[in-house]
């Protein structure tokens, strides 16, 4: 955000996003299109892009001029169709939003946050080399205004989409809750049969270290020549633009806010990697693609919540809500402990049947109740633990489950299997 | 835990931790000391110390024989008085419990979960070649229930066990909210003019893996050579015995639920690094140890809570807790983001004076609102962000900072301010 004397002097002058600009400062004059504030720049840096494509900062003092040279042109979009090219698969884009959707848009200065069809393709013209791509625009918000809702309308698109004939679906999506919604996806498209892949950027393309395309043709490729079917995210893998990580939908968490490899798997290994050239290094066999129609059973009892154990927790100021829900998944400490003094209202809410899952905060690792009294006790008051699940992943298969069976124990049980790569299996782990 | 049927038999027996037995299995006989059930073990696997030390498990089938050969004896235990040595410098031991303070006790397979000055030197002679060793125990729970409550009897015990001539304080505590401790002793002791350690065990010393010894004489040296004064947390640095990592006590938090190297540092690193020589490695010059008295600042507001953004929170289902609260701290998604839909009822508790907290639940990177409209709203809201602190540390020092000052501005320009290490300088950061 610029600051306000700076918005001020831009308002006065007529100066928005995508305006042309001529900035002169201390005898040296910068022409360039009026960019959004950078998130790490002080709030009197105006920033432009120059000519060479690169943003340049430029320190405001009361004795810089800023002069208007022309104000943004409204992009006329031209869809121009993309050839269809006979004996190349079919790859299907549903679109978001997100830093990665507003991709092509801050090459020139101008938001336009939708995406395409001839704006990705032309954005990344090594995918025409390899699939035919169609994109739709589902939605494009924010992915910390993702909700429950879009998840089913999501899943419902893509099993529209492969039953129409995709062999690939990737959807760029927010970083924020992309975890959350490839966790979603994964139990809602069960056995899908084709590649699902969640793709993001940390870096949106109007800047040089953008990771946008990168990412994008990481995913063409993954799904043309790895031929795996299940819900992924692929992000980069390290800082460099040299190695790109598939991440099974269910195992993977945003571990940093800002970086290119922010992504992780937690408690197994990616499922592959690949690196710049597209070359792919499977870590597990997977499994293939079929040619079964894909099913998207979208129900969830909304009626969950997550929350993590905190020392001074105060279980009469949470037995309201615990008590409201119809699900709860508490991320304890350690191997999953609560207070002591919580296990009443635990027991208090299995009682009336709300099911209480225990996941661990340390997010590594797997829960196990069976060794201190604390644990024995959180047992004996009717919770389930879920080993190695992430939290954020018990919170959605639990809406799943409890809207997809008719009886707690039943929940119970489908909590306890994995269904989706989302946890180890207990008969090999209670050894 | 032992499962129905062998914890019924053992009973039947009279059998219990620390009775000798004789086990009988296919003709071959063993002969140990009845050990709690192993994490690792199945329910049906009885774990006996043998004489080597080790413990081994029997899978125990209707044909297995058990007799019982001793009861356990009450171990007598002799407070050998240690000399004390002129010349060497004094630590004192503040025991608080968990899987460290069982320490000595499970060699014997005898359950004594408090730590005698006399169990410690013998356990760890070598902490006797460089320093007189006080300990005294506080208290001896398991980490899970230390309270807000704890953290203050600690705090006010560690000063004064400074102010009495302590060169250094050595806490062994539960390793599950060791993390929350630490940053609590950080706000509360201030600048503490002494090396305060606390020091866990993810593995008790039963058994062959066990950390603890190792760890505590990491801390010992930390304390004694290093004579730097400041809250650390130091535990195993890799799953091998030959590097320990120095934290600071705001920074750190556990990353894993079982492995001898869960602690990590977040956002920073370590402080120093000790091998297993006990050579020290310092990152940063640090404090000085200094001959100030020590000072405890106590006061904490309870009324405080920790919760973590996730898709379809309810604001209507939150609304209630939030506004009982004075202090709310939210790990939200990303660099901070929450749904829209949850901005209106934190604008209403910033409204009522009610200090809202934003951090991330990517724990690595920093918080940044100016970025995205949503996080612009939340801070029109009225919300504060408190840039790369962890969320635990933020609630810890939320509750300090409400309870040491005398306004809500004061608050928040408190929790913007780095005092014990807890972030970085936003100086040094929004450039």
């Amino acid at each position: 955000m610029y600051s306000e004397s700076l918005s001020k002097r831009l308002e006065d002058l007529g100066a928005v996003e995508g305006s042309r600009l001529s900035v002169t400062k201390d005898g040296r004059n910068s022409v360039g299109t009026l960019m959004p504030h950078h998130e790490f720049s002080a709030p009197d840096v105006l920033i432009i892009k120059v000519k060479s494509g690169y943003n340049v900062g430029i320190r405001v003092t009361p004795e810089t001029t800023i002069e208007v040279l022309e104000k943004p042109v409204e992009r006329v979009r031209k869809e121009t169709p993309v050839e269809f090219q006979k004996g190349l698969p079919k790859l299907v884009l549903i679109g978001t939003g997100g830093t990665i959707a507003s991709y092509v848009d801050y090459r020139t200065g101008a938001v336009h946050p939708a995406l395409s069809t001839s704006d990705m393709v032309n954005a990344v013209p090594e995918i025409r080399e390899i699939a035919n791509v169609d994109a739709t625009v589902l939605f494009s918000i924010f992915s910390e205004n993702m909700d429950v809702d879009h998840w089913q309308r999501l899943a419902e698109e893509v099993a529209k989409q492969i039953n129409d004939g995709a062999d690939g679906i990737i959807i760029p999506h927010g970083t924020d809750t992309m975890g959350y919604t490839a966790a979603a996806l994964s139990f809602m498209l069960g056995d899908v049969p084709k590649p699902v892949v969640l793709v993001g950027a940390q870096r949106s393309s109007d800047r040089p270290s953008s990771d946008a395309s990168s990412n994008l043709m990481a995913c063409a490729r993954f799904c043309v020549k790895g031929k795996k079917s299940g819900v992924y995210v692929i992000m980069h893998d390290t800082s460099g633009d040299d190695s790109f990580a598939v991440h099974i939908g269910s195992r993977v968490r945003k571990m940093h806010t800002s970086r290119r490899d922010a992504f992780h798997s937690i408690n197994v290994l990616p499922v592959a990697h690949l690196d710049k050239d597209g070359k792919i290094e499977m870590h597990i066999e997977g499994h293939e693609v079929t040619s079964e129609k894909a099913v998207a059973r979208t129900a969830m009892e909304k009626s969950c919540i997550l929350l993590q154990y905190y020392p001074g927790m105060d279980p009469a100021l949470f037995e309201d809500i615990i008590m409201r829900s119809k699900g709860v998944v508490i991320a304890g400490s350690g191997l999953g402990h609560v207070n002591s003094n919580m296990v009443p209202l635990l027991k208090k809410a299995c009682d009336k049947g709300i099911v209480v899952v225990i996941t661990s905060q340390c997010l590594n690792g797997r829960t196990n109740l069976n060794v201190y009294n604390t644990g024995r006790d959180m047992l004996s008051a009717g919770v389930i633990t879920v080993w190695d699940m992430l939290p954020e992943t018990a919170y959605v298969k639990l809406m799943w489950a409890l809207a997809n069976t008719s009886s707690v124990e039943e929940v119970k049980e489908l909590m306890r299997t994995p269904l989706a790569g989302e946890m180890s299996d207990r008969r090999t782990i209670d050894v």
